[in-house]
């Protein structure tokens, strides 16, 4: 075969507690990618499909084509050709990983294609640097979960140390996207530099609440760890009826909500499909109360990272 | 029997990067109380061996009898009477947790004494009534390990939470208690009440990371959590030759190297007991070079708590 089809799961960064080192990655949604070998050296974006032509087409601009891009120059391959198709299967700049997903196929693509050279874990450096094109900044909490799957923390980034924790079997996401816009620079121009150490002791706890249990795992543990004093007050007021929907994913059975990424998506996790479903009906309502429409998702928490989806690894 | 003798261990608060959430227990130093009970209803404290005089001795201003007499209030035993015989086996106000485990030997061997009618995890409150006494404040950073044994959490204090972490079956504690004295209110009252958001950033990773290295366990992650960027760099100061000997513990194999408590001694973590008799040697070393002499104390992580070490309960 000379082609792959690859799925790669989209992202909740910052998790209530975790701002800027935890993440985690959801069965859906997420983004495909479809690449083809050809003759003629390089990676060229044949089309992208589900971004209302918002995304750049020219690969070195496009966060897929400089993952890959960079990936096949590190291991010395510029020879090869591929022509990739992308399709994007989630509202873009939503707070939920989409560039991530897509960086994450690519390069997870293009390894398989090419018969493994590189172990997953290698790979994360180059989707790293699809996020830098798309934020301006290479971080990792989004791509880590993708790649890895499951639930990551981002300990330290000199030097990259990024840790997969185990989550329970049983642990479901909700995730509603707003139909508002949110500029991820204004959501971080309006953090402050600066935070208490009351706040920070406080938010230390629930830091090592989340970890410890996830890893038990204790579903109450996690449910009073998911508490964000630093980041969610200050962002939510950039989420109409933020409280709202809050308050209605709590009264409906779920562990906790917060602010998925730098929002305008919201995330919740609950212990069971039915009560996923159940949020993530009282938060669309929440938000339809004052007029605004949403997309809601409901899957488990992924813990396999990107997936072949058709085609098989060519061995060179 | 109308006696017990009960041993409780002392204990590490902070832990490099949890500053007033974590803290684990030792098996050794720890203290010994001896309690016998006798006619006349009130708790008396008859002798303080190893204190040098230094302790009150009116039980209801001393660590150990205020937590006891909290204790028989709650269950409504305020008929009992007791003579107290408290063996301190460490030195006072050395970051060591020297009053919680006072506080915690006499509240355990009371509870053991009149058969047990609360569960150990209740008995933490009256615990803390004893640090409230000696320190200002009722914290529970290290009567928490001392009383539940093992690295320890405290999550919350409004409602208090506090979460027992398994630690690895071979995980080694050297603490070294250099003879110099540190204010216990000194050492709060340099640090600052605002940190960074970079900083806190890097301690939850650190924090997140050492959780998730001790349940794994993985000692390498570990070692690369136990750091501490907001704290130890202004109360390190305070203590001659810190950096000194911190670099002489991880040269000789130390898994990581801070402050005890609010100081002046240092604990550090090995994997076996050779590596932390040579990390404390070293240490040692390093103060005696500008002319401190100290104490030093390698023992394993303790994971079980408080100890009786004679008399039976008394079923009542």
């Amino acid at each position: 075969m000379d082609s792959i089809t690859v799925f790669a799961p989209a992202t909740v960064a910052n998790v209530a507690c975790g701002f800027d080192i935890f993440g985690f990655a959801v069965d859906n949604p997420g983004d495909q990618i479809t690449l083809t070998l050809r003759d003629e050296p390089g990676v060229r974006i044949t089309d992208i499909i589900g971004d209302e032509g918002r995304l750049p087409r020219e690969a070195s601009r496009n966060t897929a084509g400089i993952a890959i891009q960079t990936y096949l120059k590190h291991i010395n391959r510029t020879d090869v050709g591929l022509d990739v198709v992308l399709h994007k299967q989630m509202p873009l700049g939503s707070g939920l990983g989409s560039s991530a997903a897509s960086a994450v196929a690519g390069v997870y693509a293009v390894n398989e294609l090419l018969g493994r050279p590189l172990p997953t874990i290698k790979l994360l450096p180059f989707a790293m640097e699809g996020e830098r094109i798309a934020c301006g900044s290479a971080h990792a909490d989004n791509v880590g979960p993708s790649l890895l799957g499951g639930f990551v923390v981002v300990r330290s980034y000199h030097p990259l140390d990024v840790i997969r924790i185990d989550t329970p079997a049983n642990l479901f996401c909700t995730l509603v996207h707003p139909d508002i816009e949110v500029n991820t620079k204004d959501a971080r121009f309006i953090l402050k530099n600066e935070v208490s150490l009351k706040n920070t002791i406080t938010q230390m706890g629930n830091v090592a609440g989340l970890i410890a249990g996830l890893m038990t795992p204790d579903y109450d543990l996690i449910s009073r760890s998911l508490v964000d004093v630093i980041i969610e007050p200050v962002r939510a007021i950039l989420i109409p009826e933020f409280n709202e929907a809050k308050q209605a994913a709590l009264e409906n059975g779920a562990l906790g909500c917060s602010i998925s990424g730098s929002g305008p998506s919201m995330f919740a996790l609950s212990r069971d499909a039915q009560t996923a479903e159940q949020v993530g009906a009282a938060m669309q309502h929440a938000f339809l109360s004052v007029g605004i429409t949403s997309e809601a998702y409901v899957s488990k928490i992924n813990r396999e990272g990107p997936k072949v989806l058709s085609g098989e690894p060519v061995v060179q």
